[in-house]
């Protein structure tokens, strides 16, 4: 932990560990409705993932470490190494672009093949998980030091974000809302405006409700009238998480973030883009070669089962976009801030 | 009329008048339902203008015309000039921001004053009226001209569009849809993108619902999609009508499309705006003189009464933004079409 106090003020989480279950909040239903859902073993916790009961590049590897552990707590006592591997096979398969799932089962995966017996491997792989759901919002708080940093204001200014990137997003606190929580904690926010970030609408959903219940001041707008914001000079800063960042710097992030990196270039505003280093992927090149999900096209043409378009109308529905590294200004994590993201500049801190 | 056939494929229309009445589509309604209202007065009519039963800026004028030939059909044996007189203030406050209204009335207005009785003004009322109707339909057919000869394009292309400016949106065949309409009936489209146009999703209700029902094949998006699609080189342009046009060229028309400007320059694709010469309002000097008509907050927090957001956030709804002439390649009316649109350009064609 960083020793900072900050997150005790936070209203919410989106995961709590109980040692032989993991329960999840279940964010399709927000705002509406607070319901828990509990997952019980790998299976479960998989589902919750591709069903985006729980969504958020880190908050999908802390659910799935705590997968990987409750595969263990509940083996059976056979071939209980078997398994554990079959569980994180599974696990691996519930979304295809955040690569902070990956990274969290290689990490408990090298847990795994050091224990020698089920007993070992059910404390160890518990401990480990619990570890890095602590080591994440531990990054959530230094990252949002060094974005500050970048940002210097000397005056509370507005700053725009798509999508959810708080604590439902993370093991708290937040990347993106991490530092605009920060922001309002140093008194140098204004107002954030949030997309409403369709078709999930994590933004008016997930993002609105998190702040609205910390009591920092939020306007939500429709995605399209980012660009009338940014005109109208109120904003200094688009400030985003990211589901996979490369090694030149592109980024992959929610559908729609690529709109904003183009519109705050144009509007001479700057694009800050804030994760975990652990949602840097230094094995692939560029943004060319990230797998991006697409999603059923349900998703655009109904809402909670009432029709918005025609029935079987064709839907373009990609879960993610790739902003070019060019049009970022600072990509921060909690090593540290890269500006005018490039390889050189990506490597010097991320190898 | 243009003497094409081109516009007897439309399976739609906005509005359907009976000499005593107007009737109305109720578009808040579709795709669900089709559901007829019926306005027999010029405050019914002004009603289903605010309430946007009927929308779109050249719809909006043609309703209102057919509202001051009802509001003479069904003048009382006093005051008759009153009433008129009455009936067309209540009209012009329906709308705020597209120029076509107040342009129709006016239109009305000239003919009104001409009249020396209540039955001439009832006869010459429903004639202008109808003619104004006949003219926005042979308008879309003109600008439909005049952009292909913008486009020439030698084979098949993707196109974008936004909101909905279609039959739905006009006296029929539609304008920036009608362009699109054409390039189908020339075997000249690919395919049309259609942001869904959040938040009143115009583009999903009603324009994927109008190029489904006469089999113009459309592709879906999220409007946060737009710069995924642009940077797979799908589209080669983007095609939008408007609400009103400054005399500098500058654009206000749906939020969002100021959105897609930034982006297809950006990604040097062509970006054009489709509408009738009564759009354009050339006492205006440029678009930070546009009037721009904010809504409730409730059509960015609820769709059909379910809460997408926490109640009573904070929202920002503006209806229309503004597009700068220097983002613009072409400007298309049924009198021609105005390239790299600024004053002179827009002087030679409108004065």
């Amino acid at each position: 932990m960083a020793g900072r106090s900050s997150n005790r003020s936070i209203g919410t989480v989106a995961m709590r560990w109980h040692g032989d279950r993991l329960e999840l909040l279940d964010q399709r239903l927000l705002p509406a409705e607070e319901h828990w859902i509990v997952a019980d073993g790998a299976s479960a916790v998989a589902q919750c993932i591709t069903d985006m009961v729980v969504r958020g590049a880190p908050a999908i590897g802390i659910s799935a470490a705590y997968g990987v552990a409750l595969a263990a707590r509940h083996a059976g006592g056979g071939d209980w190494q078997a398994e554990i591997k079959q569980a994180i096979r599974v696990l691996a398969k519930s979304r295809p672009t955040a690569v902070n799932l990956f990274w969290a089962l290689e990490r408990m995966e090298k847990v795994f093949h050091a224990c020698h017996s089920l007993d070992e491997a059910t404390d160890r792989l518990a401990a480990e998980a619990v570890r890095l759901h602590e080591d994440d919002l531990a990054a959530n708080l230094a990252m949002a030091d060094y974005a500050l940093e970048v940002m210097n204001p000397d005056k509370p200014i507005a700053v725009l974000t798509h999508c959810n990137t708080g604590a439902l997003a993370t093991g708290g606190y937040g990347t993106a809302l991490g530092v605009i929580r920060r922001l309002h904690e140093e008194k140098l926010l204004k107002r954030v405006y949030a997309d409403e970030t369709r078709p999930w609408l994590q933004g008016s959903r997930l993002t609105a409700w998190e702040l609205t219940r910390d009591h920092i001041p939020v306007t939500l707008n429709a995605d399209g009238a980012a660009a009338a914001i940014m005109a109208s000079g109120k904003v200094k800063w688009i400030v985003v998480g990211a589901d996979r960042i490369t090694a030149n710097g592109d980024v992959a992030n929610k559908i729609g973030t690529y709109n904003l990196a183009v519109l705050a270039r144009h509007h001479k505003i700057g694009f800050m883009v804030v994760a975990p280093s652990s949602t840097v992927d230094m094995s692939l090149e560029s943004g060319k070669d990230i797998p991006i999900e697409e999603r059923e096209g349900t998703e655009v043409r109904e809402i909670r089962g009432i029709p918005l378009a025609p029935a079987g109308v064709q839907v373009f529905n990609p879960v993610f976009d790739v902003t070019p590294a060019s049009l970022i200004d600072a990509i921060v994590t909690e090593k540290g801030a890269v500006r005018n993201p490039n390889i050189t500049g990506m490597r010097a801190l991320f190898t």
